[in-house]
């Protein structure tokens, strides 16, 4: 069963006590997303996802999205639904207000798409690419591009897709072949075809805004030879309205693994009007503005999927009778006991937990980075938080979303047998998660871009604002007893982090293909530091606080007990990592390829 | 894209080189079986899989099973191939000679339905299900029920299937409801339901023989109160052939996430004649001599979706061409290098790899243990491998399906954004897979049989088999040049076992939750060390054979390169499980139900 409610104590607690959300909102320009306004909106959101979205999710896995004489129709309700979302204003509450948005701190906005992509991560995808879009839009194209496509994107009369991926190309987009032919009026003729354009078209809006990456007939080869262009699947008229149809077509549906409320789309260009969005042959570094943003989103949704994989087992877990507790009959009135009383459904559960607790500190940690980043007064705060951005965004993507298809597999394991059953829906969440290890990057390129680019980048400087501020704690805290069965696991982990650092750079200068051989080992070894220093903040947090009376000592009972089971039974993994990026690149390229 | 080839040459040094199968052979009544004609029948049972059950697995999944006014119908082609495969003697050839059957031995068996299971996991059901089925009719019903029975089970034109699982019971089976009325003949009348029978009711056979787990009107409550029944879809007749239709029927199919060619059925059971298997209440018994049949097959499930997930990865690795070589260009005649140049891509082809050389080195040693138990001349040898079977039967069962689903998801990821897309067949390798993990006794049911019963059965003394093989094989090794970067690992590994062994013993003793907490990663732990002996054994084979000319040569090479990955990147793992466990229930336990 799909059971979800938004964790609104725990977002409340990140929010506000583990990252001090006054300190955003007193950014200049940010004073009117007051504490209690934000609460406020969060509550809201958790309704919206709960009573709006979740009852679509196993509608929109039993329909899917279909074509028909070139028309995109989606789930049952799904149009119903999206309407609600647009009028209550969730389609621009994180875009600029310039053009129409309500330019909530991005902390709000990151736990909102939380709820939304555990209620429904098909659902979810409509309104995200239409924030990638239009932040590349906001970025790179003219003023007037902008003030003809901004406004109906942020009030969501509009959405945007992103059209890179071609067949024969996805991580290597040099490769690409979609040609942009300069017209005369200063605008570019787009020919050439893409595949797997998640909500590429679609019939929930009365336009589709694509920001398509084609050559230019001069273009260099490779990577260095990309534009990037605004293409509408309608021409706005000289009202600015919906008017002539563009020469962009969806020519077929994606048949996926999972995600099928989702219109995943091959789309022909043909002819297709389209407008350059800033430079000719700087396409990637626009790109990459969409990209980095929908990076962290999907991190996010690995997030969300981890969640309602959560509480769809802690339903089951208290559900279901079988076996009886070896500490003692627990439910002597019933055949058996709730299955929540074995230890090892425990550990299932706390894992996911864990996960979720962790990846929704460390996750809000970057989020409020962002807000830093756009409303801090001085340069030197703003750049210190986008190169703090720049280091985790490869973290929180690929991190969160293996964590999130592994709590989707845990779920289907807490149910047994029923799991593998569709009607229970569980086996949904497994199948939909998995896309989110892929898309936008796979999570080995990930890996890569954090070894390869981030950590090398400016001698190193991006990891700063990560390890600068555990060092810093660890020094705080090294006898404060709250911390006693905490700071020696992080100082370990912290530890092997740092020598594995130090020890990396070396060998990659030798050796780029080291680089290569310890980027997804790295990535998690830096990860499960992140969320280790969160959790050890957490509990400085709620130590003085757990005699408190009722739910809320409960809390932050329970917030420790998470850690201790996170420090117990999942931090001890860096070891391994340790080792394993220590034996480097010799035994993984050693075969030769005929020897596959 | 689904590629499969039988790895004959890897199964081939499993079988001869490393597991010395002559004295296999050697038993008493297995001269017959040497080593020329099991080489035979492996590399026909190779190219059985690859020619007529590999196209249909595709078509499986496509298509699916349906029921129709109450008749069962298996995809287009699964009925002719399961002719061909029937014909072949397939469906017999490990079973009793005294019924007609072939009587290869378990080691053989075991590696052609790895080959079986690998091409066409749904299929595999159909025959593997009877396995179990005639050999608990073999050991524990009345000889003139074998006489009726086992000869056409075993010739294939009827199949087996084992009826336990009721919607409101898998894991607790003393919760079942399914009761069993005597008759005045000596028969039984079976009333209930049963879920997720696996081949319950097809088109592939003519009869279906059922065993179902019931109650007697007097039977005590629990597990202590279950019989055994067999029950045939048709009622032999006088001539032994198909008689009168019986009671059982399907009563609907499964909609599954999964292995959607194999008919899951929910059977209803109307006042259907059954005879008793054994004696009354002791249906548990024999049940579980089904079960542990079946658990080590499941485990071969694993390694078989493993093997195809692999060899359908190295084909993408080499075909897809994506970015360059860290190392200089590989390919300069094209656009870009093929994928396995890279190294992250190498980490997971060699994961792959070592899980499946690994695999299949330790489940051919617990096969052989199986011949050794029924064909060694001394009773003490024969215990001592039933014992050893009962030890690593968990390990296999869900350390294997671990592995096999954890390899699928790793192809999906080689395959990136197209492995999400069903036209390449390798996402229905993860959802195939998932099932192993929960049937036959979910993976943590598995780690709890391990720990809970098979740890302290006769004081410790079943671990011997694995422990003490390794404990020698250290000692006369520790100065052997050619294992130089080896025992080290082993021993380390080794020692935290054994180390965990002792304290866990001591735990439980004080509270069997201990047991619980520690099971699953326990499990991990001694199936790594089990691998990690079988690779520093192989590496001692192979070492002295780098030197030879051509493949053979090279298949050495590649032996001690794949041993050497596994120690360095996945062994360490065994540090964190070490930890793990160390850290006791404390934490997973501490929450309080209503705080989840």
């Amino acid at each position: 069963m799909q059971v979800y409610n938004a964790p609104l104590r725990d977002m409340k607690f990140v929010l506000h006590e583990l990252h001090d959300y006054k300190a955003i909102a007193a950014l200049p320009g940010q004073e009117e997303f007051s504490e209690d306004l934000v609460d406020t909106v969060l509550e809201e959101a958790g309704k919206l996802a709960s009573e709006v979205l979740l009852p679509l999710n196993a509608v929109g896995e039993a329909e899917g999205c279909t074509l028909e004489n070139g028309k995109v129709t989606t789930p049952t309700g799904f149009r119903d639904a999206y309407n609600t979302f647009r009028e209550g204003g969730w389609t621009g509450l994180g875009a600029p207000q310039e053009y129409g948005g309500q330019g909530f701190p991005e902390m709000v906005g990151k736990m909102v798409e939380e709820m939304i992509c555990s209620a429904n991560l098909a659902f979810s995808l409509y309104p995200g690419l239409t924030h990638g879009a239009r932040r590349a839009i906001a970025e790179h194209a003219t003023e007037e591009l902008r003030q003809a496509y901004l406004p109906k994107m942020i009030d969501g009369t509009w959405s945007g897709a992103m059209c890179l991926t071609e067949a024969h190309c996805g991580t290597d987009l040099g490769l690409l072949r979609t040609r942009a032919t300069p017209q005369a009026d200063g605008t570019y003729k787009i020919n050439g075809s893409k595949i797997f354009i998640s909500c590429g078209d679609h019939d929930m809006v009365d336009n589709v805004i694509h920001l398509v990456l084609a050559r230019l007939p001069d273009a260099p080869k490779g990577v260095k030879g990309i534009s990037l262009f605004l293409v509408p699947k309608f021409l706005p008229n000289e009202a600015g309205e919906v008017g002539q149809r563009n020469g962009v077509t969806c020519s077929g549906l994606e048949h996926k693994m999972g995600l099928r409320g989702c219109a995943t789309c091959q789309m022909a260009f043909d002819d297709a009007t389209g407008w350059i969005v800033g430079q000719p042959n700087k396409g990637m570094a626009a790109m990459f503005t969409m990209m980095n943003e929908e990076r962290l989103g999907v991190g996010i949704q690995g997030l969300g999927i981890g969640e309602i994989a959560y509480q769809s087992s802690v339903f089951y877990a208290k559900d279901r009778i079988q076996g009886r507790s070896l500490s003692g009959v627990k439910s002597p009135d019933k055949a058996a006991d709730s299955i929540i009383v074995h230890p090892d459904v425990r550990r299932m559960l706390m894992t996911q937990r864990a996960y979720n607790e962790g990846c929704r500190a460390l996750g809000a940690w970057v989020a409020r980075a962002v807000d830093i980043s756009r409303h801090a007064p001085s340069p030197e705060e703003r750049e210190e938080a986008e190169e703090f951005i720049a280091f985790m965004t490869p973290i929180v993507k690929a991190m969160f979303t293996d964590f999130g298809f592994d709590s989707a597999s845990l779920a289907v394991q807490v149910y047994g047998g029923h799991g593998f059953i569709k009607e229970h829906g569980v086996e949904q969440f497994v199948r939909d998660a998995r896309i989110t290890m892929l898309y936008e990057g796979t999570n080995g390129v990930q890996a890569l871009d954090l070894v390869g680019r981030k950590l090398p980048a400016h001698m190193g400087r991006y990891m700063r604002g990560l390890f600068h501020p555990i060092a810093e704690f660890i020094a705080e805290n090294k006898t404060n007893p709250a911390l006693a069965s905490f700071i020696p696991g992080l100082e370990q982990a912290f530890g092997a982090l740092q020598l594995t650092t130090g020890k990396l750079a070396e060998k990659m200068m030798r050796d780029p293909e080291e680089a290569g051989a310890a980027s997804t080992d790295y990535l998690r070894l830096a990860g499960l530091v992140g969320i280790a220093y969160m959790f050890a903040r957490s509990v400085l947090i709620a130590a003085p606080k757990v005699g408190e009376a009722g739910p809320e000592g409960e809390f932050y009972k329970a917030k420790i007990a998470t850690a201790q089971f996170f420090y117990d039974r999942i931090l001890p993994q860096t070891a391994a990592m340790f080792l394993s990026i220590k034996s480097g690149k010799a035994s993984m390229m050693a075969l030769a390829e005929a020897a596959f």
